[in-house]
């Protein structure tokens, strides 16, 4: 056995008690794989004396997490604050700037400063490992950085974030609409009291924009995702989806083009036939697509403390093992900068929703804006009648672009006999 | 850069020629990677002068592939040829007595021979990499080794054989009978000519044991596996199932239990609810249970030269990387040796149909055998009504355990009313 490997926790909340917990209680596995021990020997959070699941009084207490992050003292600094500005960053930089390797679970402060950490971190020879960050349960970081290492990636699609799949999920199995099932959701844990960044797409976009870097050896490019969240999904879509043959997902999608990438994070339709349509509840996947291996996919648990710091834990064994990589893959410098192609390009099918008042030559009206745009119908359904209140008419539609679209759904909405601004998601033959 | 990585390969069939491919096309990404490039300086195989996709002309060549393992110029073995003994045991021996890496995709040899091997790479200081033996397109192996490090896993099943998932799946979608759909699948080569390996079990079951040495950090014990195969399955088997709610699925399981390890591979039903349900045609997944990473599944072809080669390039960079670790994850001479549980004791429900002929007190008869084992009927079908022709009485059953439902078998078997042996597969609750 060699010296142990000095640990530094930044945040002891679930995830960094549930990282303590694992070394404790699996201390000996693990240094066998190691072949020497994992020692936490520093800890840092907002306040010292809050009742924890692990003791943590035997170890030195920062109240400055950036100071321990510097202190000389430490091989490896995990930063479990959050956050892609403020503390978590200074603690990163200071980590790295001492020389001490990082794991951080922090997707936002990657997807955010990700290429400028990563430089950083080579340039003074450290490790920055974040399997933690993205979808926790999966080591998909490791999957596509070493496992899938020999492949040219061209797409690579997931659902990301679980509560929005926990959502959708229970929409589909229960009927209800979407503010009863996030109430729902937010009483059982699966949601935050400020569920945005969960629902609005961003978190998924976080992760989707440091696979997409990983997967293409390109720099991470956050603000070239295009972002759609759930909250305009409604029970009606979810019946309409089932009644075609769809599932309706949030997923995150990233594919590499022949002038650019293309990021995207919005509700998709899928074919109930494809994998990741039966991906359910509070549960991630991800789908890489290699030119070896074909399709990959993998699914497992999202978030909680014990997938993440599962995640954690295999990040701190790898470098106490010496397998330390850069941070992309390849090195830093070598990173490809692309430009980002705009969702108003994108080539699809799609499905849209209008509410109309159920009175002659609306269907017609309708057709002639999608005629306008050049957009050809694929199916048509209008099932409710009722001269008083708004029935919905559906379309799905042939492959079209996302701007001709934009322009057809602009031309519905003028019209007198539509009730309520058109609807529109996507349809993904994964 | 560093100096390059010497590779030698012994065999150049599909998955020979699917390496050179790789290693020839994305040369230059691999070796960013890497930090230095990947030399293929030696290869071996039976016919020198065979037509072959990939030009061997340049390099160095052996008809001794023994020989080329113990060359002093190479670094690293790809060892190709496969089977348990002779000449891929005799390259994998060599190799390692030479001080040379060696990387296999054989799974007999590693299911056989697995824990001598394992110890005298590492006494010898080398690494045995098989990433490509155990489902080519899912990098499990690295999954379990290094992403799931950790945990305590007390699960690990799979899909393990595409050929008898191809069979399966089909028998479901045509309704077709078991000869028919293998003899299809013999002619579209998803089937070799002698298919006994895969139908039978056999080939599943060398990867079940890989996987349990490295899941459970025990010697792997391939004899210590019970193996039944799918010829039995008919397409009344397949569409009772569907009746029931149930897919019929060959699954490779394997249990950690308190007074050891259970192995299993045979036909299962399992609840159309699960992800692994949906898992069909040529594809293979695997899930793994950890303490606290909860349920992974990854899924991805298991067959054919772009997914195997992608695993075998995979191990190469990683030793063109210096991340060696030893085989089964800790070291060899740590690896548990932990009894086998026989299916015998195995405790849950299972699927029986007998063939009766249609006449009071047939089902009496069955039931009172059920009775005299202790197994309680979960439910019962006889459609078919007959007085000249056997017709199919299906039980699914609670929980019992397998001996009992031996000494059932044999008494039902016994009655003057069942014109076949009665066809039993288990119920996976997953």
């Amino acid at each position: 056995m060699t010296a142990p490997l000095r640990v530094a926790v930044a945040g002891l909340g679930t995830v960094g008690a549930g990282v303590l917990q694992i070394l404790e209680s699996r201390g000996r596995p693990i240094a066998a794989r190691c072949g020497r021990p994992l020692v936490v020997t520093a800890v840092s959070a907002r306040d010292r004396h809050k009742s924890r699941p692990v003791d943590v009084s035997t170890l030195r207490w920062f109240d400055d997490p950036v100071a321990m992050a510097a202190d000389p003292e430490v091989d490896v600094v995990l930063e479990l604050i959050g956050g892609s500005e403020g503390v978590a960053k200074a603690v990163t930089e200071a980590a790295i700037g001492a020389g001490h390797h990082v794991i951080t679970a922090n997707k936002a402060l990657l997807a955010v400063h990700g290429a400028e950490l990563a430089r950083a971190a080579e340039a003074a020879g450290v490790f920055l490992a974040y399997e933690a960050a993205v979808a926790g349960g999966i080591p998909i970081i490791k999957g596509l950085r070493e496992g899938l290492a020999a492949n040219d990636i061209s797409r690579v699609y997931g659902i990301l974030n679980g509560t929005s799949n926990y959502i959708l999920t229970s929409m589909r199995e229960t009927g209800r609409e979407f503010d009863e099932v996030l109430a729902e959701a937010q009483t059982l844990g699966y949601a935050e009291a400020d569920p945005g960044f969960d629902i609005d797409g961003v978190d998924a976009a976080h992760k989707l924009a440091i696979l997409t870097a990983l997967a293409f050896g390109c720099e991470v490019d956050f603000d070239g995702v295009y972002i759609e969240g759930i909250r305009e999904i409604s029970a009606l879509d979810i019946a309409f989806a089932n009644e075609l043959g769809y599932r309706i997902k949030l997923l995150g999608i990233a594919t590499q083009e022949e002038d650019g990438i293309e990021q995207r994070v919005h509700p998709c339709l899928v074919p109930e036939g494809t994998p990741i349509a039966h991906v359910d509840g509070v549960f991630n996947a991800v789908v890489a697509e290699g030119d070896s291996v074909g399709r990959f996919l993998a699914e497992g648990r999202g978030a909680g403390a014990g997938p993440t710091a599962s995640a954690v834990v295999a990040d701190l064994i790898d470098i106490a093992r010496g397998n330390c990589l850069p941070t992309f893959a390849i090195p830093a410098t070598e990173l490809r900068r692309s430009p980002a192609l705009t969702s108003e390009r994108h080539v699809g099918s799609q499905y849209i929703r209008v509410m109309v008042v159920d009175r002659p030559g609306v269907i017609a009206d309708i057709a002639a804006a999608l005629r306008d745009c050049a957009i050809s119908v694929e199916a048509l359904l209008q099932h409710g009648r009722s001269t008083t209140e708004a029935v919905p008419v559906v379309i799905t539609t042939h492959e079209t672009t996302g701007a001709a679209m934009d322009k057809a759904l602009r031309q519905i909405a003028d019209l007198d006999t539509v009730l309520e601004p058109p609807r529109r998601i996507r349809i993904e033959s994964l």
